[in-house]
């Protein structure tokens, strides 16, 4: 048996709200970075848009991290539906087309139970033929809908951001609105985490948990404070949690605006972190990595946890990152 | 790495001119075939419809045989979207949701070229992870666009049908009307396989032969006509045919109304019988398969094939069918 990576591709109309997501160049185009994050990564270049997602201030998708993995080491990447507004146009499963509501106005994810059993069928299936799982996804505005599903299971959260300036207020307003919509408060779905995914979740979420509980083997959680989301999920649906681990990158374990660490431990997850360096790289779209800009996506940690297992170096796929971005900008001139 | 089956879902508008197709209880129903029969194989009962696919007579799905060897033998199945008109309720790889046109009037598969290109890139990803493919198909109406196909590649072949009485006549008159619409005759493609494909076939034809492209590793082509009109696809476009076998059952291979050994002789394409035998079944619906109804579908002998893989016996087979024909038959009282 072999190992297979797995992009979930979201959307949640939370991404829309201004100022919450930089994952996309404006808020409206957010609704295309899952689609074309993995068409870059699968064919080269998005087909659904003309250029790779990139944050408003031009720091490329982490996509281009999972694409220098997936490349070194060669493992399968298949691309999920998981509630994108759009189909990427590269071959996908599809789990639900149905994307998350503004959970300030209506319930997110009103059928999170079919989604989550679809997603279940289909983990049920892969463990037949997979060996470890590693499970990342692209979900502009996800950090929002986690950290407010993290809060609704009972963890006083600070999820990170792609941007370097995590709009820390906006959040908590966001979610503080949501949750005053149904007088929700910290914790109150700490024993009903359906509820908790169905009010304030995201589709890709519920997908993801979908898939980890039908594929009863070793799962790596490919991402950063979504995948804690979905940890916590996990342990409240009364999953042992031992089978799991997040792998994430430096830039999340070390975002000081963040409670990632100490969240991961509330909750009882083992994480792996991908210790990248982009000091060196010649560009400085990736050279902001360092300095808290995009800092995850896209599985990239998942995708060079799987480099690793393949015998490639976080050195080696940083060189290839930079082979990647020199490519892309011939591309544009 | 593990065997892998796929089946691949596809619609024709040809299954809805009356007469050709019983691969449904009427023409109109034709639609709900290729999804109730991977719902009943995946979940125990269809989830589109109330009832699983019956001929017009009330002969059951081959749809049973498959999910029989699944339950015996335990290996995964995953459901891709080769052209049906609609979804099926279960997860499913999602190649194309463009279903085939009427070649008397247009065009039968105009997108042929981004189906191929879309599948290929499936295949190419599969052959990271499995082993060895298996691929069936449900796609009423097929036989007729697979005898299209196979005359515009120069063979004179005479497909099976679901039916006892195969309407070769009625088959044969519409393939000639459509050959009338471009001035086509036989063998007139036979240097041009994806025109044979765009004027006269359907996407589950377009898609199984992508994937086949792309996964340049061992396959099984389960299913009879349709698979033949594959494999002569195949070696038009210049593929070696070694790597590829039929499987399918006795009934087709045994079905003298049909072409089928000597079609499979021509073009070089190996073939491996699934002697099913129905004759001791306690109900006249499976009996009836002896008597030439129905004969194979959903990949019933390339399920077979990975059962007997898996040590399990034709004999085994049939006892487990019987199983699921009673519980069919309890569900409806």
């Amino acid at each position: 048996m072999s190992d297979l990576m797995l992009v979930v591709l979201g959307n949640t109309e939370v991404a829309t709200i201004p100022g919450i997501s930089v994952a996309g160049a404006s808020p409206e185009l957010t609704k295309f970075t899952p689609p074309a994050d993995i068409e870059y990564v699968l064919c080269g270049k998005p087909l659904i848009i003309d250029a790779i997602p990139v944050t408003p201030e031009g720091h490329p998708t982490p996509a281009i991290i999972t694409k220098a993995c997936y490349e070194l080491a060669d493992f399968p990447i298949v691309a999920v539906r998981g509630g994108s507004i759009l189909s990427p146009k590269v071959p996908f499963v599809q789990i639900t087309d149905e994307h998350g509501r503004d959970f300030r106005r209506e319930s997110a994810v009103p059928n999170v139970e079919e989604i989550v059993k679809n997603a279940r069928m289909f983990g049920q299936e892969l463990r037949k033929f997979v060996d470890e799982l590693v499970i990342g996804e692209s979900t502009p505005g996800g950090t929002t809908t986690a950290q407010a599903v993290l809060w609704a299971l009972g963890y006083r959260a600070k999820t990170s951001s792609a941007s370097p300036s995590n709009p820390h207020q906006l959040k908590e307003e966001v979610i503080k609105e949501g949750f005053r919509r149904i007088d929700a408060d910290i914790g109150c779905f700490a024993d009903e985490p359906y509820k908790a995914l169905q009010e304030f979740g995201d589709p890709m979420l519920a997908t993801v948990a979908g898939i980890c509980l039908g594929f009863d083997k070793s799962v790596v959680l490919a991402g950063g404070s979504q995948m804690l989301a979905v940890s916590a999920f996990l342990k409240a649906a009364g999953e042992n949690l031992s089978r799991f681990r997040i792998a994430t990158t430096k830039y999340v374990v070390n975002d000081s605006s963040s409670t990632f660490r100490e969240t991961a431990e509330e909750i009882g997850i083992e994480f792996w972190t991908a210790m990248l360096d982009f000091s060196s790289s010649a560009y400085k779209g990736l050279q902001d990595y360092e300095r808290g800009y995009v800092k995850e996506g896209v599985g990239a940690g998942g995708a060079v946890y799987l480099a690793a297992k393949n015998g490639f170096s976080e050195d080696d796929v940083a060189r290839k990152v930079d082979e990647l971005y020199a490519l892309l900008k011939k591309g544009e001139s």
